[in-house]
């Protein structure tokens, strides 16, 4: 079976190589044409010859590039080919895409991938939307691609499924690792545990909490003890809010993954403006001391008014 | 009637002066000669000479400072003689007090005050827990201090019932205080309101959400539209903790009272120890680059493990 | 001057009434001809004939028939008229709405308006959006409705700042409400307290925490102590959740509003279906007994896997 | 090496077995005369015989039972002998009762236990408080229970660090299971994902959030799909409020731990007093409908002060 695959980066490359390593046929491009196999998406497209087999497209580029490929390979493409979008798209986006495909009759599938830059040695979990016949084509692909074994594969349901799953993996993903953090923080600041990483260590057999992110927080602990190297600062990529959003579309309460997603939203500020209100208002009726804004250590008179 | 007054700091002071204001007669103490009317608590007690009635001595000192006094006061007093802590007492050291000075036949009743620095000239709002016939004996004295008016003081039940009524007050006062800071911040970071603090102002009359700490917010944001001259720092003086630790004995949810809590916590941190481990992880399972803690613009370029 | 009133329920009603008794002129339809003074849309734009102002309509419909009623009326106005939209409206459909009478030359204004049924008596509050000659030239209705007193209106920018701010508003509503549901449901469960509606009452005058929805608790709470008649059921009428989809948009943290939110989704629920995945999971690890959901009462037998 | 066992429920009685296994000597004491080695806790002691080793007595009762335990245990052994609690007991009462046995020159070590149902079979995950030279004697006893391989035992630290660490493990597991039980409930509601099972099943190889718990939770949801038989309803045992509460000592954040935790009371509610008092409020500004608590179907009408 060949394919093409656009987007070689982090993990666009690695999927190339592990597909590869199962035998079959990528013809990959990039605009980085270092490492691409075709100068341009055209080229890619005719690169993929083979007779016994729609054309196969896995678009795995950042979501702002999604649309403008998307836009390309429907020119390129024909009647009963197929393109699987394997980048972070938000669900409804899938919806909308796939009726503007299939006007040209290409078929779309999509098709959550889990894994980071562990997946090239342990497989990508895949978490896939699309038609029933056109996921069964598919097979070959997302066999190479997933872990050994009989989990990390999921046909979820109709197009936009496998972004929804997806989506509230990572939603999920966020809580855990809050819990996590949560756990680590308070350990720290107790000061009676004596042996953080030593604690977060053992809990990895025996326990109800043992994970894989245990075994990363683990990892972690023991390049860097307190962390002391690392700021807490921490980016969020899109599902994490997606989920929550969804949540209240349902009117399902996720408080913990509500939670999650703020801490991240705090860990950006620099000052918080609601700490500021409050800050404010105390001053306002107790006269209690505020700190300035310019010296962190200044704390201006109580003001009575 | 007259009372002993101990503490004469920026409560204590001023009800001296709003009590003399009603006709009664207060000797206050205070460590600062410079304020007090008497040189001790000895002295004071003896200033104290009506014999229609028993010694009364309302204590408002600081946390730290109480069971020092009370253990004094038990000495100076006699059988029928009545003390009352008005400080920030937890709930439950109310009613230990209570017991040591029954041992003299000395009654105790606790008392919750709010009002802050506006106390003098609005009134203080009280909250008394105690025997019914102490407090009906009292009553003078918390008429003095109460607000003009019907509302403004409760006798809520027996010892620890007005700390008790105080310290949920002042977890509501958390959550309420953290509603307006989170629409603050929003209606900042949208920008698609012009103008934040005529909106506040408007909100006065009329809508559902007008209130006195709603008045003292406007008052901060026409000093300071933006708030840019005060730090996003809050502390906690005890009671919201308490609410949320109260709740927990009883399994109530108190999820917004809760986040109030810990909005403070975070405020007072330099960097959050739990979002450093988020930020471990993120960087374990997906090589996302890390802030180092030395320069905050600096990104760590990815690692793979 | 005067205008055109589409909608006369519980809110527009009493708002014809308000501005009538200002002494404009309101030529009122619904549906329900008993109420109405036209026959329908048409013949209530006929009935606006004052030749010294544009034709100005005041839309308080619901929702969803918002867009019906302005496509209508963008059939019967003409360049310069104006269009007020009063209802709960998104304040990104302001938008998309705005534009769409643009094409006539329609202008239009964003209203959020907030008073329940207590506008009539006291006056509604006014969120306005919309250019600033257009929002001088309503100045008299505006004036009419709002509550006496220099508070009750604002300004807030440009089309939809006025949904925006109402929208924010009922955000910090929602967190109000729950905080002092949150404490009252303490003061119940603690049972130190032994007379909880006097304390409520009690925190009108002197306290930090007064404002117009504890008055209405208090009320709430006079007519039924213990409020064993009334269901814990709340449901929301949208403002809430685009508060938290707003604030998640601009990466801003409110875990107090989303907290209050959450828990109206709770109050709604039967049953939990997290709950029963949190048991589900329990009883896997620790056999610890579950309760079956057909009764009750009924606690299904440790099972050991 | 030998030991007395005090308690053989689910888990002594598995631990019992599991050390026996190990080749120690184990005298195990039950008030079920029908599984107990020893008539009495006197009987136990005594067939303590081993002349090389001080007297071990391992105590695995109820929370309430261990202080009488302990009690007598005072009495019947000797300076030098150690008593170790692995029961669920609070870190601060470890080092009231390493104290009292102290005066008697007894050693007292305190270790949380995690493993459940499956301890038996995988081994028990141990996290241990007590000095140096006392754990070491104990480790042929912790050997035997811990999990095979290098994880699953800590020193935490000196008396109490046990207990602490195993209820951060608690604290971090409760907000684990509130993770995948909100991402399960959004699934559900969403139905777009058409076969959750199935999803939750992918999960277990090549995804981030891998873990012991999802396994149970897949088999959980494959006997029970949609868990229907079972009500969402969970109890919480201790170490999640004490959790929240050192959490609140030292000031750390954990909004998530606290949101699982509070999630767990609200499932134990027949009704929400939180929620009656925001539904009467609603009512009170808005008009809004309250259902009756008698008639879950009936909607009052609205009610206008």
């Amino acid at each position: 079976m060949e394919l093409g695959l656009v987007g070689l980066g982090r993990m666009g490359g690695n999927m190339r190589e592990r597909i590869r390593g199962a035998g079959l046929t990528v013809v990959g491009f990039d605009h980085n044409q270092d490492i691409s196999d075709a100068t341009d998406l055209a080229d890619m497209v005719g690169k993929l010859t083979a007779t016994d087999q729609p054309k196969v497209v896995w678009v795995m580029v950042p979501v702002q590039a999604i649309d403008p490929v998307l836009t390309e390979l429907a020119e390129l493409l024909s009647e009963g080919d197929i393109v699987i979008d394997g980048g972070n798209s938000r669900w409804t986006d899938d919806i909308r895409r796939s009726e503007l495909l299939s006007h040209k009759g290409i078929k779309f599938v999509d098709c959550g991938v889990s894994g980071g830059v562990w997946g090239l040695e342990n497989g990508y979990a895949l978490m896939c939307g699309g038609d029933d016949d056109i996921i069964e084509t598919l097979m070959p692909i997302f066999t190479a691609l997933k872990p050994e074994g009989e989990f990390g594969f999921v046909h979820a349901g109709k197009v936009g499924a496998g972004h929804f799953a997806k989506m509230v993996h990572n939603g999920i993903e966020y809580a855990i690792m809050q819990a996590y953090a949560e756990g680590f923080e308070l350990l720290e600041a107790a000061e009676i545990v004596q042996n953080v990483p030593d604690t977060f260590d053992s809990w990895r057999e025996g326990t109800v909490i043992r994970s894989w992110l245990l075994d990363l927080m683990v990892n972690a602990l023991k390049e860097d003890t307190h962390l002391d190297k690392i700021r807490g600062y921490a980016d969020d990529s899109g599902e994490g809010r997606w989920t929550v959003e969804a949540a209240i579309d349902h009117a399902v309460p996720v408080p913990a993954i509500a939670a999650s997603l703020f801490a991240r939203f705090a860990s950006r500020q620099e000052d918080s403006p609601a700490m500021k209100a409050i800050a404010a208002m105390r001053n306002q009726f107790g006269g209690h001391a505020v700190k300035g804004a310019e010296d962190p250590s200044y704390a201006t008179p109580p003001i009575k008014h």
